[in-house]
């Protein structure tokens, strides 16, 4: 719980190497995660090698934590290895359609998500990078991912050199319901999103990008709507290429 | 470490209740794991009464776990909040599309999984039901989702009534790549399943199903093409229905 409670994403790393052993332990507690029906449909491509991510980091925007950590891990949903299990063993998959890409992303991410826990317990610092769904296409052909095999997210790992303060969240209202969903007035909405606007540094946000609400630095400037529907077409077209798509024909 | 590595799927709970002062710390720890850009794109929807369970029950295919464990978790990708609170603050939200559909739904796994890890550190038993996603319009009317909320994956709750041993998952080197993806001879895929395969529970799994592989179990009984593609095309139609898809018209 510590752990959890604790987390802050670390940008800045040591130096300092990742041991092979070390890795594998942190892996291995991420394979631990619930999978459905036990089909573990997901892939881990680790990234330390130095020209690997001088390719990698375009596709991240170059932020400068892919060349900075030692590790960079790629989560994939992965249901090649699944298939061709199947091919061999005389059964049909039938995991060419969009619900066996969902449920490949979900295993994928669960797994991600012991793997950061089980790296903070060890000492390690995270950071989640966003961008691999944006930039899929291009992450599949430097990985060289074959039909089956999407990238969904990104880590990178290393020693902490830095030592953030936790960072706001919304209070625990504003995310639960219970029974059923309780939409939000706008009373709520000031109620709820208040303190997070109060908060120096995201006032000091608003002013340096010359805008007048907290809201706006997302929607003009962080989270464009004309990017996300490039890369909406970009990653759509992606699950198409490998094959996630093929129930539309 | 140890909570990590020691997660079983629980899928029998005693009787007792879980408090509502527990169940907030735990789900306080789901809060605290990387949410694209802090903007925290998820609801949990907190079912404890018998009559909503009773309704949720068949949407999960009638699994005992709806109606016997005490508390059940909806997590769900939800832009609605943010989208209105953008509306409030002169900001046009641009999150009506497929990506963002995506970048909720890796905000609400992560939280899950943080929130079952948490849970188990507390003692209590989980059950993840990835039923969630093929009756997700069902679950919507249920719950009340409104427009920009879709649920993701389904999480049970309780004190254990059973002790399970750890469930097998395939070698590490099976799920690990370096560097680049290197995909699976024949040879490697005989590897890396055959331990599976010699499980007495799974060579009694084929025979119980009159079967000749494990794979055939999957393709033929428990995760059917058939079943798959009407699923799909239900989940591209709920996407579409609560406003992920508009970049497409």
């Amino acid at each position: 719980m510590q752990v959890l409670n604790g987390h802050r994403t670390i940008r800045k790393y040591t130096g300092e190497n990742i041991s092979e052993a070390l890795l594998r332990k942190i892996l291995y507690s991420g394979t631990r995660a619930s999978t459905t029906g036990n089909m573990q449909v997901y892939s881990i491509i680790v990234t330390r090698d130095e020209s690997m991510k001088n390719q990698l980091s375009p596709c991240h925007f170059n932020q400068p934590m892919i060349k900075e950590a030692p590790v960079v891990l790629t989560f994939c949903a992965d249901f090649n290895r699944f298939n061709k299990w199947c091919r061999m063993r005389d059964a049909s998959p039938g995991y060419d359609n969009f619900l066996s890409f969902v449920t490949a992303a979900i295993d994928a991410l669960l797994v991600a998500q012991n793997v950061c826990v089980a790296a903070e317990d060890e000492g390690l610092g995270i950071c989640y990078l966003g961008t691999t769904t944006y930039m899929a296409e291009q992450i599949i052909n430097i990985l060289e991912l074959p039909q089956g095999v999407v990238p969904i997210t990104t880590v990178t790992l290393g020693y902490p050199a830095e030592d953030p303060p936790l960072t706001d969240r919304l209070p625990l209202d504003a995310i639960v319901h219970h029974e059923k969903y309780s939409d939000y007035s706008a009373d709520d909405i000031d109620r709820l999103y208040g303190e997070k606007e109060a908060l120096p540094e995201n006032i000091a946000f608003v002013k340096e990008n010359n805008l007048q609400t907290l809201a706006q630095v997302f929607t003009e400037v962080r989270y464009k709507k004309s990017d996300n529907e490039a890369f909406s077409k970009a990653l759509l077209s992606v699950l198409e290429g490998q094959g996630f798509m093929n129930h539309q024909r």
